[in-house]
């Protein structure tokens, strides 16, 4: 299959159940909501070293937002739910309780409840009051640039992590922007985040290594600079490769978010320098979500 | 001491030795190396439940940085040299080794040397190569972007860590602008960060709680909205009480990241509704390094 | 009339007719897209001395431009289609045409068609050639970094310029977080711009000088640092006023923006400092529409 | 000459005498003065069609401001005093006067005075106030959100404009990295800007048309997709060209602007898709300044 000189591999991605939940930061303005936003979901690129995988999802208009001010979603990602709600504790604890006018609200209504402001209250040494509104509970944590207001819990959901596909470019500057691009597009696709730097990762990975202590290691096959002394899938033309992963709360999620960043790419096009499109997967036996390029493409 | 309509108390921050390196990163565009370098040093407001306090020092000009390429250095600070290095590995495999087009070198010579690219070359599977220029080893590891270039270690020096002081204004949107002119005028100063979010952190905390899990709790002495209740330090007209922390290489750096931000603050004055400036201090018995505001200012 | 605490004035914001058209502006990727159109769109807050009113409206994703690539919208308002064509030849052409891998398209279907690409293309000296593709005629005019293609004409419609409303708040950062607000979630509104800096305008006039030369002075009925020798309209509890002016493409448009923002303030209301809600007009005689403040919080 | 892989052409820039002059914008806070300062250096690529160059210069931390808050250096260039005295009274009354908590002040000592707030003032309907301090006289105007604080004069003193040198490279995003680059290392420069959006420009032209009406048309010999219809000055491996254009205060400035760029460029070298520098003139005979590329890269 070819799309605007663009070849797609008939390839598929393969994602895994993870669990997730929303949290909704709000503050004085936009500027402050993301930088708490963005300390919270840093060093949150791989469940495995990082904790978790998290990112922010979108801007929030004040109409949007529990306390109608500023605020912004990010979603975080586990493995499983009491890791989720450790991570949530920490990252909170240390990047929103402590960022100047902030406040934090659940962002999913339903799903398993897991502290967000439970024990993070506690900080208020006695202080704190609790609010009940709506039937959700809420704590005023006093703190000394006024109150943190938290809300009780927020919920945890199933969800699915390794959405993937890869750009095969001529050079290096042209799969950045093709996947720029993508990455534009992808952003405006709700109930996901692209967890890299970014929203790109150019270090894909390959099962095993020829050291024993490693259990993953270069995707040779798809480095160009060792073409030449590996089995390389790349044809000569091909000059760089980066990837996009995508992880959502639902399939359908990961399908809409594939299908705006390929439909991103392939409007570039082979003019643009991109000469194919690919996605990782690991033969299908380990993640049970499949996500098959030429099918998204053909829905 | 008065300056400016501004009440200096006779306080003293009381910060602690620690351990730290700054490390190079570059990308094909400020943006990309910003992405990265946001990553890398997210989710690093405190070494306690971080691992480490990070943050970008500065913007690199070409010519400052190794490979000529745009750039900017991060700092990071761990209690010691061996958790500094766990983090360094960690951090800059998930976020600078992943993230497209960019690169790593050491940003301190001398200092103790530590793992930067030594072991992350192993993602290189064995095709990785090393360069010796200058005295100094590289590693090009090959990835689908092309290489990562990597220096093998960086050098870890011990730094000074909670350097702080505390800005008293009438009301929240006061002392959050009067934060954010101090942390502009930080940000010049070379070596150190402001590890929270934006540089100012609202949650200052005191040792001990109710609780007795807990090892600190909020700092009720300078929490506005409980004034009537607990043993309030803050005068009437003191609406929100914010703190800028400070990491630095040296005890000179962070008295000269200080002396900034007192002068931005006194500058803006009681005419801006700042009130009165402070500092934190465990009664100076805990950390060997004590930063007294009025000597700072008379320096 | 009292909501959130904020006295809403029985006032109305006097808005008069324009023209306006709209223009997609694309590039390599979303920041070469902003600084095109933040240059064509610069130094335009006023028609009387900028020529015209023009601002970002918003990003576009790739799957909204005509090329497919990343891009933004921007909005052109004048007081006639003549002058507001000579406006967008010659900002298009300083700035958009000028800058690295730009296009330039209609983002208005239909209204009067004004040159947009049409006498630009005269740049390419006759090496300009001609698309017409969808019934829509395209220049690819030769330019050094490639093409610049640009769309040979937009459409100008009829519109509606200087909806405002005034925030009256304690103090100055206060107004300023309070306008902020307004300014997050009326951006959200399409078909609107808030021309002035950062969307906030603070020099309020009135008709009329004690200076011959001038038509027109600072609102001295809103400035509370003259209150006490000026037959001032604030009370004592005012300390900054701020004023948001809006440009839309229909009056339906411009209540929507005010109804946005005038939702981001009230929700912030006087626990944010925010006192009082006003509205500027001459009377009502000089221009065609009317936006009562409260018959828009009531709609 | 070739350098890292790069041909450095023998050729030269061809500059003009202009007149500059700096002004200090400063706010409550960073962004609001860049609000103001993008607002008032918009739209100003070139003096012809826009009435003058400017651009911001450099940020500037709160001690070297007049007022101690944060602010932004910006520099703008005429052909003329008179006709830059009446874009300084009309950028700054638009877009400063307006803007939210700015003030303006004289960014250069001695030379020519014009009128930067001395006009403006009578804004304040006679409400204004002067204040002598320090030799130099300022005033407060009356404005709703406060004072506008605006130095009576600035200075103008002779410059120079229209330094510049075009980097051509295998395509155009490795074009758009290379001039990235030069970028971020330019605008550490003190005392130039680069007037066009983001600092580079694409549709460089030649004297004369084949219209009669027009002076300047697309540099034909650097347009790469029209090589085999015009008398190319291209190879066949460049596909792309930009150019970036310095207006500094003196030709000691464009000189070293000039040289970080080229620096920047050629680190890059060929490795990076860049193939040759050259630079724009008219032989000469037209503009007092002439930038030798090759004695530039000597000195």
């Amino acid at each position: 299959m070819i799309a605007n000189g663009v070849l797609i591999d008939d390839e598929f991605a393969e994602a895994f159940p993870m669990k997730a939940t929303r949290v909704i930061i709000t503050a004085q303005n936009l500027q402050w909501a993301y930088n708490a936003a963005h300390a919270a979901t840093g060093f949150a690129t791989s469940v495995i070293a990082c904790g978790c995988e998290a990112g922010v999802e979108r801007e929030l208009a004040p109409e949007e937002t529990p306390d109608g001010r500023p605020g912004v979603a990010i979603l975080l990602f586990a493995m499983s739910g009491k890791e989720l709600g450790k991570q949530i504790e920490r990252r909170i604890g240390q990047c929103v309780l402590t960022s100047p006018t902030s406040a934090a609200f659940a962002g999913i209504d339903g799903g398993e409840p897991v502290a967000l402001g439970k024990n993070l209250r506690f900080f208020g040494d006695g202080f704190q009051q609790s609010k009940f509104i709506g039937g959700k509970r809420y704590w005023r944590v006093p703190v000394m640039d006024g109150e943190f207001l938290v809300e009780e819990t927020t919920g945890i959901v199933p969800a699915v992590g390794g959405g993937n596909f890869l750009v095969l470019a001529e050079s290096q500057p042209q799969a950045l922007a093709a996947c720029e691009a993508a990455i534009v597009a992808m952003k405006r696709v709700p109930n996901v985040i692209m967890p890299f730097p970014g929203g790109v990762v150019r270090s894909g990975s390959k099962v095993g290594s020829k050291y024993k202590a490693l259990s993953a290691s270069t995707n040779d096959a798809f480095c160009p600079t060792i073409r030449g002394i590996t089995r390389s899938q790349l044809s000569a033309e091909v000059g760089s490769v980066m990837e996009i992963v995508i992880d959502g709360l639902t399939a359908d999620d990961v399908s809409a978010a594939t299908r705006a960043g390929l439909d991103a790419v392939i409007r570039l096009g082979a003019a643009a320098g991109v000469r194919r499109i690919s996605a990782g997967n690991y033969g299908g036996k380990l993640g049970k979500y499949h996500f098959r390029l030429r099918e998204i493409l053909a829905s």
